[in-house]
């Protein structure tokens, strides 16, 4: 048996999100099944850093998998990217030691997500990111994001259904950037751990603060309201990119 | 009657081209259809500033019609836009006398070609650019477009099938940039019209002189011979954008 680690990018538009599913198409789907054609029907299954959502892009996630013989690296890229659809792309293959864990190991995650702030949406973006036509204060945003640095208790910003008890999570860097040519807000956070949909609700948070509809400093008000009921809002899926994992 | 000229954007990928076409979804059946749910069923016949073909996309394509009524520019905008799908938008709306056409009122043209050179096919480009993974000499390419400005016979350039007779077109402007964050070739093409093909066509033969298969002035050469033949390649439709109709 060899351990690969693969670094993948998928567009999540056409995709019922990263995780297997019975007859829906999923990325772990359409990848383990093309690993199944390589050995000949015997069943590989893959894991992932973390699942992505419906509709929720990767730059970079990362899988691991155990192959029935060996193959180098670089074969293996080129033998699952050509039973690949256009719409997920191997970037880079590595053979790593069996203690390596595409989930247990990881360090740090980098989520970008996309806003739209155009009068209309865009056709070419409708798949892609986020739409927010509200005015808004760019410097109440950045200001608003400097205190999502730190370790925190993200309670108020996870979505229900997840079983996850302990909701403290450390952000090391919370970014927007505004780039004038596409009228888009890009946002960016790295941190050790996200919780279910929780960029999501950071983002819609943060766009009611840049928008004067809560007070720059609300993020530290529902750090300690630990309610969810209290950030409401979660900016739909077609604006998130898992970017980057990180492990040691 | 009103006359409208409208200024439209559209996703080609999940069209059948600009042109109506009978049981097929075209961006002229999907807006047509809308007016005529604006007529309560009375027909309205589109006329564009020319034809898109099938995943051929459009940031400002030119469309004019006659509507039984009068409702103001902006609210005709609003309406028809109410009734868009998400790929198609109309950005600008106005008000036009009775002689503006369309397509016979056509100046200038603009088109950009997008060619991604990376060495996979980025999923996230699948639908939105052309793909392009040799190598090339910029300043080849460059060198070469010069070549294109001015009043050339595009017969060399022009897909088999077209029924004009005339092959003489004027070329204003004829650039590429190479956008590093992406890297892409972005090509613009200005001129008083241009041929079936000829875009993807003149798109396809620069490449091939930026990898030195042909020589640096081969445009002059395909110019004199006037055979299609010679200039064999035709780059793919998803890289093609109708970026700008401009008109007196």
């Amino acid at each position: 048996m060899t351990r690969y680690k693969l670094t993948i990018a998928y567009d999540g538009a056409k995709f019922h999100g990263f995780q297997s599913q019975p007859n829906l198409r999923t990325v772990q789907g359409v990848i383990e099944k093309a690993l199944s054609k390589m050995t000949k029907g015997k069943e590989i299954i893959l894991v992932g850093s973390g699942r992505t959502d419906a509709g929720v892009h990767a730059y970079g996630q990362v899988i691991h998998f155990d192959y029935p013989g060996y193959i180098p690296a670089e074969n293996m890229l080129k033998a699952i990217n050509s039973l690949m659809p256009l719409d997920i792309v191997v970037k880079d293959s590595q053979i790593v030691d069996e203690d390596f864990h595409a989930r247990y190991g990881v360090k740090r995650k980098t989520y970008l997500y996309r806003v739209d702030c155009g009068h209309y949406t865009d056709p070419f973006k409708r798949f892609y990111a986020g739409h927010y036509s509200y005015s808004y204060d760019l410097e109440k945003i950045q200001t608003a994001l400097k205190d999502l640095i730190g370790e925190h208790d993200f309670s108020s910003f996870a979505a229900s259904g997840g079983v996850i008890e302990n909701k403290v999570r450390t952000i090391y860097e919370a970014q927007v950037k505004y780039l004038p040519d596409e009228n888009e807000l890009v946002f960016e956070f790295t941190g050790n751990g996200f919780l279910y949909n929780m960029v999501r609700i950071l983002v819609a948070t943060v766009l009611e603060i840049g928008s004067g509809r809560r007070p720059v400093h609300d993020f530290i008000r529902l750090f300690e309201v630990k309610d969810r009921q209290e950030a409401r809002g979660t900016a739909p899926a077609n604006g998130l990119y898992l970017k980057k994992v990180f492990y040691d």
